[in-house]
């Protein structure tokens, strides 16, 4: 696990740059035999594409990926995939501005400092949040491979954008949706990617008003995980909390994660909280679920439920107090380009993705899956 | 970083059981020339160790520390710093039971699917809270480097058990400490490392008031570094907040760590959330720090804060509904041993080890700090 | 280092395959600052490149190389660099037999086994000698960071090739060029890439006379470093001997590589092998270099020297025993495609590559060369 | 892999110092179930114990390793396995001399620039060949895995010491040990560990001639491992030439490393070195093994064959030339303590055990043994 990869067993390594040639990613360690397309990949990536609706940012991007390598006669071959989606539409001008008026919320000033200024600051160049194509690349094949080889499939979806929270299938303030996930099309079906219809159409306006006013929104995106087999993950270092949360904490505006109950669990007594075991048809449950399904760092084999919010997009139109970092005195920004009013809409698929790559990492390591499907 | 260590540059490798013989661990890449003793070590352990309240665990352990290569005439050499501690008073015969009646809310049960059985499971084995022992050990050693280094200094300390919340110096609601941390004098001059006196006492209360009940509690805890510069991190999969995450998510019973405004954050506007730079003395800084001292998984110079939220202890003295895992059939367990009512009393000093070995870490591969001091 | 790439710090990932679409490799960790453009790295594949002569594959390959991200106005940014050499002249209708008659000295037969019969197995595939411009698309990058940070230089060499060695610039028997490296004229004026002009006029007779039979030869490859200052290198599982042994064996047909005074020096007597220490012009010197410029797995200030041992190609058109291993019976194979008669005349700038790679690793690592240049 | 670490799956880290308090070894990642005791390390570590002859070093040393953790029952859990040899003999006062006065052949000078002479220097520190027990005690536990798991046999011996070479079954020149290695009384019935006993008892001679003359020896150690099956290792980076000549040269003193017919073969025609395949008994054979069981970095399920060159013992009674690296001016040195004449005799065990660790690390990699034994 270099800093610039992701993984032990299969191995996601991420390039390029918001307003570069590309973005691309070499996915090392996947299985042979695994039937895989650029059309496994290009599904994922779609969902995630900018330019789709009002929610989302302007940027047109036909991100339309190119398999490289690592594939031959529609199978993986064992042998390293690499793949690669072309910038279409950068309009690197726009950020000429953003050089020494290091942007508020942005990377910009600290990378500025750690690269001396060598960086690519072209809307965060290898920072932007247009590397979260990168993550899907890779996380594509890992969700494939999960699905064939295991049965799991990972369903991440908006449970709150800005105060609009959503609730579950049962109704106000359950959370019933970490039992049994919501189906793709609930999913989306709509703008922001909420199961739930109501609460996605006043979010839906929650994030036009924002987007009206110059500003942005935040939220929350909910993550479920079924068919994990009991035992997969690793003690203490290796824990998977540990490799779940670094990889979602690699999405750009990912500031909280937790698992289970989480937050709201650590108000709760031990007799409350932990999970009673039961047995249901000859299999080992619990009835209950506060663990989200991860005990000692390892899968329980119930589902893997966690959650992470998004802080607020930084790329507001507003004119906001900031530095010329090189000249170090006041200046005031107005961003330009085009930006996501909130990124929440746009992260299910990421989510899904991260998850899916580390999941498939641990089951390869555990011996869960073989070197050849 | 493999699974069983952490770190890429400076690598914590760590060993033992809680009814073994020891528990230890290996520090990898500390820089030459710091001058260290087995005193330096201890401090540490001795802040975490259990038996020593009311609010803990009755286990006794000396936890005397011996440190066994990578130092020489009282200086770091480079090498390998390898470092142990033996259990002195374990009675694994308090666990005869839970070989098979698999405890909820432990790792009992994912891990005897994992290891077939073969797992040490007296205690949780590899997967105790005891093994955070073996995080301080290394934690010291990467504390006093980055205090040494480069002035860096981490303060946890506990801010809720159970529905007690502290309250900040400023007053109700405040979480003023996250600008200036609070004196170790304050956090550790009571029982539940808390700065806040008089939340302490009720913490306290309800502590013993849920160890009475034979149930117990959890909470939340909170860590403030300063002195970090700008630009230490790396983007993406290498981000401080990936980390620091993976780091905390390795102390059992954590289940959400947020960086910053975090959850809350995801509240808010960008307008609200962003953190308008300003110059002061010459400094670039910013006016506010709800990104908490990290935007593009780089440090911002200003204090790096986070929060974990831990879990209620598992091991309570109710009965338990559970299943005898080999039998795959219902049970009703009673835990015996000794436990603590809550874990969050001795987390801050674990907290602190964890932040600081990801610091120093990538402190080292940033280049902040040499080979040699 | 994850099985699919090369160091620590400075992490080079390579993928692509022989008759696929490209071959490319993504360097990560390189410092910010470096001017650095695709002409740094297509001269060094240049002079790897085949069909440049009569000793060489008659295989027309353009290798132009791409640079897909991690430079900006000429300077590498501290992201990434991603490179990519498109296949032209591929012809994987030539290799349609191979794929269940398994070539002799090739991977076929393991990698069938290995990979479920799912590995591209045209041409080796990802096995393929062809994957080397990989290796120098990333070092050339290391070589120029060497150059421009330490001074440091590594100059390759043909020694041998069959049964035709050189000789030194002393004459008959020393191996004299270890001191003082021969210039790249000396070296590339020729097409064997031997600087012993007489020899390499031999040696050259030799492949064409092996190619003219249907055979092919083998030979070694010398390799010294100069400049690198000492105390490069880590101990024992980092040494320099380590890591540089394992980045040339990398190299398909390397299997042998020795330092320093290597197999030769295992003759003498320690009086004889230690070499003497001295002070000259105040900088502490060693009187010989038997070591090869290693000590303990560090750099002794001394130029670096190895050798490496190829053995001969092995496509050979000469008709050879095999097996059918789906059908597990014998057969007879008659290679047809275009290959090399000796990887000999190929291989300096592939050395150089390796070495260089190795070495600007251990520098980050060991703080010679800073995150910013 | 870190640098102070060896393996992916199964990773070995060692510490300690030759004059320190012990020297000692982590060794994660090994399934859980495998029977083992300290019996089985204490066996292989005899075998490497000096003391033992004449020929070697008069350093008493117990030697007795204490297993710390990772052990239950008698059986492997999967937690890390944590052993130590505590340091009985030391004598540190014998090299207060080389504190300044660098020995030549040694790391004394490159470790002193390196770690700013904060390295404990005595007898070499963490980089005497005292720590090869550490290699020991790792790997004789992989050896154990290998055999149990896989029936992988590992048999390595002296073939050279100094110019009198040993003999094969077969008479003058053959090494026909390479297709079946020779039994372990045969290697260890002398003191010198070559299997053929004239020529053992003529290398006997010349260590002790050496030993008289206050000089030292050099010498070849050939391995053979038998028992692998066709398909482990990895392309490239991950080839077992790369990985087990990167652990080969972690031993000190191993200047060469060749596989097959290594440098021998780089003379040869391909169509003499290719081997070609057979089909018997139903199995897929080669009838040469001038590959030594790899090709394309991946086992081929003949004999793994390899021979490692170690120089002479760079310790030697001998004056020598040197320099006092702090003055800055020339010295004599005469080198107290005790040492080894000739290391060859030691480095049987520990050849095995290295070529055991990394073949149990790709073969945990590649499936070929499982979580659980």
């Amino acid at each position: 696990m270099s800093a610039g990869s992701l993984g032990r067993r299969l191995v996601l390594t991420s390039f390029g740059e918001s307003h570069g040639k590309c973005v691309g990613a070499v996915l090392a360690g996947c299985p042979a035999g695994l039937a895989l397309g650029e059309g496994d990949v290009q599904e994922m990536l779609d969902l995630r594409r900018p330019g789709l609706s009002a929610v989302s940012t302007a940027r047109k991007e036909g991100d339309a990926v190119e398999m490289l390598s690592g594939v031959y006669r529609g199978r993986t071959t064992g042998a390293p995939i690499a793949m690669l989606v072309r910038n279409e539409d950068q309009r690197p001008g726009a950020y000429g501005e953003t050089a020494s008026k290091v942007r508020p919320g942005h990377s910009d000033y600290p990378a500025m400092v750690r690269y001396g200024g060598f960086n690519d600051h072209r809307g965060g160049g290898h920072f932007s949040g247009r590397l979260t194509a990168t993550h899907v690349m890779g996380g594509a094949v890992a969700r494939k491979l999960l699905r064939e080889a295991l049965g799991v499939a990972t369903r991440s979806y908006t449970v709150r954008i800005g105060d609009v929270a959503a609730d579950g299938p049962g109704g106000k303030g359950g959370r019933l949706w970490t039992r049994r996930p919501p189906p793709a099309s609930a999913v989306y079906s709509n703008e922001v990617r909420c199961p739930d219809a109501a609460a996605a159409a006043r979010m839906r306006e929650a994030v036009l008003a924002a987007k009206k006013g110059g500003d942005s929104l935040g939220g929350v995106v909910e993550s479920v995980t079924t068919g994990l087999p009991a035992g997969v993950g690793e003690p203490m270092f290796g824990s998977l909390e540990s490799d779940v949360s670094r990889a979602l904490y690699s999405i750009p505006s990912v500031k909280g994660v937790e698992f289970g109950s989480g937050f709201a669990g650590s108000l709760r007594r031990g007799s409350e909280n932990n999970d009673p075991y039961a047995v249901r048809s000859g299999r080992i449950v619990t009835a209950t679920n506060n663990a989200g399904g991860i005990l000692g760092g390892l899968s329980t084999g119930m589902p893997l439920v966690l959650r992470a919010a998004f802080k607020p997009a930084s790329s507001i139109s507003l004119p906001q107090r900031t530095v010329d970092a090189r000249a170090r005195r006041p200046a005031v920004l107005r961003v330009g380009g085009r930006h996501d009013p909130c990124v929440v809409p746009r992260a299910p698929p990421v989510v899904d993705c991260m998850v899916s790559l580390v999941l498939a990492d641990h089951a390869l390591t555990g011996g869960f899956i073989g070197a050849v499907l």
